[in-house]
């Protein structure tokens, strides 16, 4: 893990290779195995004899001799060999002492359909399934579940799963795309679809309850394989953040994709994950922030998931997004090149040169870009050719989309097209083409094969293209910076609650500037302080009773002089002791008055998956009716704060919006970094911080913190 | 057209019966057919022949006899009798001639496949379309095109195109979705796209360079088929925009759905729109506002658009919009409720009784709602029966979506599902029912027989439902109301430059209130008034020379009494002379000073397409920062206006956001509407007008407008 978390608990990264024997096992036992090829503890055993898995299989069951064909062994303990898989399809009440006595026989890895565990609120289950995983950490055997549908390697005809999805279309195909999957059920879904498109899934990884095996385990070991182009994940909420960001981070330095589906983005459907898995899930908004800083992709669909893994498979990241789009259907340029720029791709276009060049070549076409060649360069393909051709040579596109409707499936025109693409594209080895067409599965391999990259629908394929720049443009990004330390001198998160005066030291002790102030007992004290400040100031009444000094009248703005100082002293004490009887009242903090600041927003919360998370917005409407914030899990450097800063949609007002002078936005970057590591560094003593508001003065004039609230862990 | 529009040309719709001899012509005559039925006049002939079109057919050659098997004619004048269509398929320099003996003849409608017209910048083309047009208009002969490629009407086989689509995957099937598209390409893209989904699509249409039919005659004429279901359109821009709205509205009020991919949103899009046809194209957020009003649905993707059509097909269409979801994968259920409440859907709870009876049938179910019946309810499909019956008779939803993954491909589990499906939902007829699964075509046609939708993506299956909720909510709205008449004594827009005075006097004979001012030519004038008004003021400087009076210091506010009044007075016009020597300077305008609103904008536009166009945002950051606006065609009601204001993010600053008293909306409403019909009343004198700001004081106490400016049309 590359990122320092100070305080938060260590989450290393388990050994990635540990996961080999349960995808690549020389041998496995079936726990449970039966004789018939339709139950349970018979699929598996069924599929490794139709795929011929080259490895031993040991079918466990005391009561025969033999299962389907195959010798049988009454228990783990009289197996010839330690295996190094124990599959487990017995119910659950049994379950712990197998994976006991597999520890026991030195098994390397387990996988446990059986459910009954964390999933039932009420019994045994709960307790069960954290016995397993303390046997996984005691002995090093990996488990995967209980209560999953298992994993399988295409590769080997490796198939440790009961799905019965392979009878309906058949198994699975060799391919680059892994699927790691919370859910069975959706994780065969995903598969089965994959399988559809024929798109090959090698791996295939489900983790159910996730007694030692998260998801993110998956992650790390498959982005160590090299067969492996993408890893897809389906997501209902993670156990522990630390392994999963530390895993996200492993693919990001591998240069392996991961897409990610988390689901429970809305109310009802993260009510519904809870109910579905026992899984802590964190805010969403939280993932989002998570993904984006590890280069991962979240995607909405399943469909956008296997567009993007399919997308992947090309192993190509662009680094740039530039699009050219040839097409034969204006309309279809047209269609193109809106959903190209809502993707997020730029349609820049061709030189004027080449242009020019292009418009003698084929004078019916549209040669800007997108370049449309209308269906009558069909009838001489060398058009076509010198076409594609110069827009891969001059035309600086990162990206070309091919757009032909469906004419291509006249086999009589494309025994002419393909030859002239492929002509085209052989000088450009490595740039991203793609074909956009209504194919059928024969010709959609051709051109696979040629290189390309086939979509029927435009909106798909340049969302896809999309991902695999945002991949390019993450796999190219310089490491993340290290956060700074705590000032030496910082203090402590405060273990109960503290005035105003007191949450502005420990701020300021941390590195973030805050506003002078002197506590005025009196109005003569106010008058004084007002006029050593030497300016306008503001008074704020100071009562360790009162937490929101707005509602009392306890806030006093653009006091020009010490006379108004001292009279705004007598009314506010005057008004908040009427407002309030019952309250102490220490007197009023007296600041100088700052009038050229932007007014933001800075605050802490305790995410219960990630921890301590920064929040960042401006203020007043900004984050109370328009909800414009952003937000980081901490901590963070100021270099990740600033591109936070410009997350949000009020950026300009920092920016110079408006006529006024740009805000100090590095100051503020570095205010917020601080935050962030101070919140780190006591994620277990603070429940919240707000720091509401700071002021971001002109460029080079920095900020200043005006108030602060640190509430309390309670327990 | 139901609203009216009192300034604006008026553009009638059409008889939309005049199109029914371009779509069930009793006869057709083909003026440059071709014996060789791959080429342009030769294909028609061939698709009329091979799908057995009932009507005469007469080509039409002079230098042949017999075309295709069938007697040639010379000329349309030698024709036995005056064609229902002529279709048009020779060089552009002999269609002008071709089209005038038609008319002569007496045809009723002619599609004109060649190009040469509009199109092309240069040449007699843009004026030989000029004259199609004329022609359409005094003979009553309607014309489709030029450059266009034709259209068809499956049910008769009349396949009146040259579109090589069929050679690659047949003709389309008879079906209830219709198809409109300026591009001829896409618009075949389009149909194959819907024959290989297996959706029928009887009708299909391009209108190429609309010399006279226009989308929005076809949508009209389509709205009138009782075999039309719904009307699919894809348009680059409109030529005229009443005769669209006027369509838009004929189809709503035969609540026949119209679903428009309108393209050209990007930059690069709306360049590529332009080129590719002679449309004048509209703002694009304009035609957004448009399609709402007349409850027609834009969507962004061809698929969208075919899926969204698709489920049109089952013409239910519900006002509500709770779903519930039955499924077996708790996976797929959070998946569901996540698109389901992002496509705008509710997913509501099952009643508390009703799911303690759901978890007595199913133990082992979710029963809140997704009711998760896990695979292993299909032991048993009389729990499947139950469980959706209850969910129907007892849940309250609108609509059910059941996931059931690929399950249902098994042979075995649904001959026993498909029956228990069909006994819970023959109970329930007409309530909207969707299987979401990987499907095979035969089970799809059998599920859709049973009167369900099949979608194969949830996130599809949730939009293309909201869609059908959005038609049912436009088809249940009251007819909208008129909008105001202009008040008697309303002004006219002035022909030049006013001063912000005159502005508001007009703005007031509008109907709008505007605050008070005197004009005061001295100090002393200033004070005066500012006693008069007897409140704080404002005081800005009066000149016709400036437009932008805080740009030269030439606005004061908060002057809380007579003395202050005058101060500003010599300040501000010494600073403004300063300024501006040249500038004439009348005095400065004084006004009371309203603290107590919020400030708003108010703006008018004048379209390309659709004429004058009111815009609507809070003032500030919210216009200028955050582009955070609204807009409508003028003229409308107030209840129209009141819609557009809750539009923008803004709103709850007007709606008692930060403790703020709720702003007087309805005085607002009624203020944008008497500025919208101002607005279609003076469409031809006015470039833009703004109302900057308008102050909305808290509810009761009405609007002000505070300062307006008229820019006058140039030409």
């Amino acid at each position: 893990m590359s990122d320092a978390r100070p305080a938060a608990p260590a989450s290393p990264l388990l050994d990635p290779a540990s996961l080999t024997a349960m995808l690549r096992p020389r041998s496995v036992a079936i726990v449970g195995a039966s004789n018939d090829p339709t139950r349970i503890g018979g699929r598996p055993l069924r599929y490794y004899r139709e795929n011929g898995f080259p490895g031993a299989v040991y079918p466990i069951n005391p009561n025969r001799d033999e299962i389907q064909g195959l010798k049988a062994y009454p228990d783990i303990a009289s197996l010839p060999e330690a295996p190094d898989l124990v599959l487990v399809a017995i119910p659950a009440a049994a379950v712990v002492a197998t994976a006991e006595q597999a520890a026991a026989k030195g098994a390397r890895a387990m996988v446990i359909f059986s459910s009954g565990f964390a999933e039932m609120e009420d019994g045994d289950g709960p307790a069960m399934q954290r016995r397993l995983g303390e046997i996984a950490r005691e002995s090093g055997m990996r488990i995967a579940g209980p209560n999953c549908l298992g994993v399988f390697n295409a590769a080997i005809g490796h198939y440790c799963t009961f799905t019965a999805s392979f009878d309906l279309g058949g198994f699975p195909q060799e391919g680059g795309i892994a699927i790691v999957s919370q859910s069975g059920a959706y994780g065969s879904h995903m598969a089965t679809l994959a399988r559809e498109k024929g798109l090959g899934t090698t791996y295939w990884m489900t983790t159910g309850n996730e007694c030692d095996v998260q998801v993110a385990d998956c992650i790390a070991f498959l982005a160590d394989q090299p067969d492996v182009d993408v890893i897809g994940c389906y997501i209902e909420g993670v156990l522990d953040a630390g392994r999963l960001t530390a895993a996200l981070d492993y693919a990001h330095a591998r240069r392996k994709p991961v897409v990610v589906m988390k689901v429970g983005r809305s109310d009802v459907g993260a009510a519904a994950a809870q109910s579905h898995t026992a899984s802590l899930a964190g805010a969403d908004r939280v993932y989002d922030s998570v993904f984006r800083r590890y280069g991962a992709l979240r995607v909405e669909t399943t469909e956008e998931m296997l567009d993007v893994a399919y997308a992947c498979t090309r192993r190509t990241f662009p680094t740039g997004r530039k699009l050219g789009i040839v097409t034969i259907s204006g309309g279809g340029g047209v269609v193109l090149a809106d959903a190209a720029t809502a993707a997020g791709l730029e349609v820049p276009a061709m030189p004027a040169d080449a242009q020019r060049r292009l418009k003698e070549i084929l004078p019916f076409a549209a040669v800007r870009n997108p370049v449309d060649i209308t269906a009558q360069a069909f009838n001489d393909m060398s058009l076509v050719t010198k076409n594609v051709e110069m827009m891969l040579a001059e035309g600086g596109y990162d990206l070309i989309v091919n757009f032909f409707t469906s004419v291509p499936r006249s086999k009589v025109i494309n025994a002419r097209l393909r030859p002239a693409m492929q002509e085209a594209a052989r000088k450009f080895p490595g740039r991203l083409q793609v074909m956009c067409m209504i194919s059928t599965p024969e010709m959609t391999k051709e051109y696979e094969a040629d290189g390309y990259l086939v979509f029927e629908d435009p909106h798909r394929a340049v969302k896809a293209l999309a991902a695999l720049c945002s991949f390019g443009e993450a796999f190219a990004r310089p490491p993340r910076a290290a956060p700074p330390d705590l000032p030496a001198g910082a203090l402590p998160a405060p273990a109960g609650v503290v005035d105003e005066r007191e949450a502005k030291r420990i701020l300021g002790a941390a590195g973030i500037p805050v506003v002078e102030d002197r506590l005025a007992r009196t109005a003569a004290e106010a008058a004084a302080a007002a006029r050593a400040f030497g300016g306008p100031v503001v008074l704020k009444i100071s009562s360790p009773d009162i937490l929101h000094k707005t509602e009392v009248g306890g806030v006093a703005v653009g006091l020009a002089d010490p006379d108004a100082a001292a009279a705004a002293f007598a009314a506010m004490t005057a008004r908040v002791a009427a407002a309030r009887p019952a309250a102490h009242i220490d007197g009023a903090l007296v600041s100088p008055m700052i009038a050229d600041g932007v007014e933001c927003i800075m605050g802490v919360s305790v995410d219960p998956a990630f921890g301590p998370v920064v929040l960042f917005g401006l203020g007043g409407i900004f984050v109370e009716v328009l909800k414009d914030v952003t937000l980081r899990v901490a901590p963070f450097s100021p270099a990740e704060a600033a591109e936070m800063i410009r997350e949000v949609k009020g950026f300009p007002l920092l920016d110079g919006a408006r006529g006024k002078p740009k805000a100090d936005v590095a100051a503020l970057a570095e205010a917020l970094s601080r935050l962030s590591v101070f919140a780190a560094a006591n994620s277990d003593r603070i429940d919240s911080i707000d720091v509401n508001p700071i002021l971001v003065r002109p460029a080079g004039q920095g900020v200043v913190a005006v108030d602060a609230l640190f509430v309390p862990r309670q327990s």
